[in-house]
């Protein structure tokens, strides 16, 4: 199946908004084998409209359309869509008692503009939205469908997985989908082809593998696809013990998730508790931390000691190791973990301590230099790492390998809890 | 002057990579005055680029091609460029002798598929690209000029900046554009349109204002082209002066910057410090402050109390205070912001308190309650929100919010240092 993802919007045209819902929606559709032909976005006026629709139903047989139902874009959307199929707008009585409700329950007062909001195609399915005014519209025409959504990510996400999803899924009644994921870290994407060349070449045509990297982890996703449910869970699964054991070293996780859930998981497991001293991350690497719900549990807080005074005074770093080896070194990166650990009794403590940049470096510390040190039950361990000028992405490498290093050290004190 | 942004490259139309480049052309583009009609996202396919090209050179003048130039992607882009321009590849020898050394520099060995980022189109102008392998490449026909650049973000900007802005500039050389940027917070979009809705219906034709809100800020932008210098800078800053005047309550900065950047620059300039004490932005707000070089002057370093344990021993908040008011209570926050301005010795402190969510909540105290205080020199504010229930909405509504507090204090108690 191909499909095409439509973003309707001038904000998107003028660099005012990123269009993250493309990208979403390209991922999970990933799942259901639908292959992305073309993402376009265009502005809010009936040409542009009109034409992308004709020239992407001659791609695709799927065609996402997002943004553009908002009760201030004059509706070109609608009435544009509806010249396009041929049709008109009707009320929909569902979607304006919704829409009703929605005003009566904050006490605003509801406009004509408002009212519009119930408009629908007349040969549409309305796909319900519960979490705001403007409803989705399905439009099947043969073997087309157009699926119309409000740009709203959170409303987008939720017609997605409610409406959208399940009628994918039914063009496959046929036949079944099954994924296995599993992520990896400390192993670069050429290195971890090479290291599984032959099981990848060992796939049968039902069964691909998609690599899914970031800076500094990668997802591997094995998609089956078959007439048979059992037999081909069972095929998924062979593959993936195959590369499980193959990557033993690197795994992280058997499952689809991201290295903070994997790890506040593994922590409350294991009733563990953790602290962050963080120089030169100032703070992300908590944020990415408690960005996760439930973090709290195991998260007691943090530090950033910015300057070598707090470094002293929240963490008791000796001020004979900042004189002799810098704030930038092993020893004090070591004693900000020890430090932090032992101040807030907890069981592990990571801390970084580094030159983002653009200032700061030397000749013998340029900017990029970075240490980690990890201190956990048993032991202290550290890294030295030496990125490149650009700030935020020191601040971003920084951070991922700390926790890559916290994994390391978890692992072998702690075993692999989630087997 | 049309433009469209066209990006080549697998990896964004299976959502593994979000395009953040067109987005940024575009807000760069809009200071040229360059309306970008479409941003389309295609595969590394002949057919997708050939034809997309040419659809694309039916609509715009100027086409930016990103992406589809590395030395793994096959060279279809270029080998597709060739055809549909009816020309051939060359190998430029600057970029060939540029290459060379790059790999020279690395001790890597060269491959025939590295010798290959040296050709170019026969019929173009050579971008030379400072900072990578993939040159840009200009082709113009009649009055159409493509412009192919790598996908890589800064390579793609360093290419933008330096060689593509001065082409566009020039083909404006009869005339002159000049802009004013506003940052204001504190008011919202529509009731900020409606307090300058006569100076907006004033405004020439040669004048336009673009507002490019975010969740708590807004930039308003004045952006005047004219064939006279001196007359147009004039009125532009006479129209941002009205601006100015009738906004003083809300502007933040009378030049294009954000929040975070202006408060470094105004903290640096008076010789003040700052430190925070996270609750519930869990070191997002650090994070915020010191992505911004030079951050370091006047961040001595900030705490991250997630457990109560931490706000008594980080922050010296009372058992008492935590016992009777909760930890998301004014008085939690206001002892949290005071002790933190006092342990470390800083002019000014900023707190934060609340229930991000999912969640934590209880009736008295739902999901999305939130206060802020701001320890300054003289006093401390405080402010309470109630938000909503997503977690990530949540933090960074606070976040903002924090930052605008702590500027409010600082106007009140050091004035408008930048006048």
């Amino acid at each position: 199946m191909k499909a095409e993802i439509i973003t309707i919007g001038d904000e998107i045209l003028i660099g005012q908004i990123i269009d993250t819902n493309s990208g979403w929606i390209a991922q999970q559709l990933q799942k259901f084998e639908v292959d992305i032909v073309q993402m376009t976005s265009i502005p809010d006026t009936e040409e542009a409209i009109f034409n992308t629709l004709k020239s992407a139903s001659s791609r695709a047989d799927l065609i996402l359309i997002t943004g553009g139902l908002g009760p201030t874009k004059d509706d070109v959307t609608k009435n544009t869509a509806a010249k396009y199929f041929g049709t008109t707008l009707t009320r929909d009585e569902r979607v304006l008692l919704h829409v009703t409700s929605f005003f009566e329950s904050r006490n605003l007062e509801m406009l004509e503009i408002n009212r519009q909001q119930a408009d629908v195609l007349a040969n549409c399915e309305v796909l319900f939205n519960d979490y705001g005014t403007a409803p989705g519209m399905l439009v099947s025409q043969g073997n087309k469908h157009y699926i119309f959504m409000p740009g709203v990510p959170f409303e987008m996400k939720h017609l997605m997985e409610q409406r959208v999803f399940p009628l994918i899924e039914s063009q496959y009644r046929d036949s079944v989908i099954h994924h296995e994921t599993i992520l990896v870290g400390g192993i670069g994407e050429s290195y971890l082809a090479e290291e599984i060349k032959d099981i990848e070449t060992e796939l049968p045509l039902t069964i691909k593998l998609a690599y899914l990297p970031t800076l500094a982890f990668i997802r591997l996703r094995l998609s089956g696809k078959s007439k048979n449910k059992s037999d081909l869970v069972q095929e998924v699964k062979l593959f993936k013990s195959k590369l499980l054991h193959r990557l033993k070293n690197y795994v992280i996780a058997d499952y689809d998730t991201t290295i903070e859930a994997f790890l506040i998981k593994q922590f409350m497991h294991q009733g563990l508790t953790l602290t962050t001293a963080e120089s030169c991350t100032g703070g992300s690497l908590a944020a990415s931390i408690t960005a996760n719900p439930g973090s709290s549990e195991i998260f007691v807080g943090g530090t950033i000691p910015y300057s070598n005074k707090l470094k002293q005074q929240l963490l008791a770093v000796s001020e004979t190791t900042l004189n002799q080896f810098g704030a930038v070194s092993e020893q004090t990166a070591i004693e900000m973990a020890a430090g932090a650990k032992s101040m807030f009794s907890t069981d592990y403590a990571i801390a970084t301590t580094g030159i983002a940049g653009p200032g700061g470096g030397s000749a013998e510390k340029p900017v990029g230099t970075v240490w980690v040190a990890v201190a956990g039950k048993k032991e202290i361990i550290t890294k030295k790492f030496q990125f490149n000028n650009d700030r935020l992405i020191n601040i971003e490498r920084t951070r991922m390998n700390a926790l890559v290093l916290l994994w390391k050290l978890l692992l072998k004190e702690e075993g692999q809890g989630h087997e």
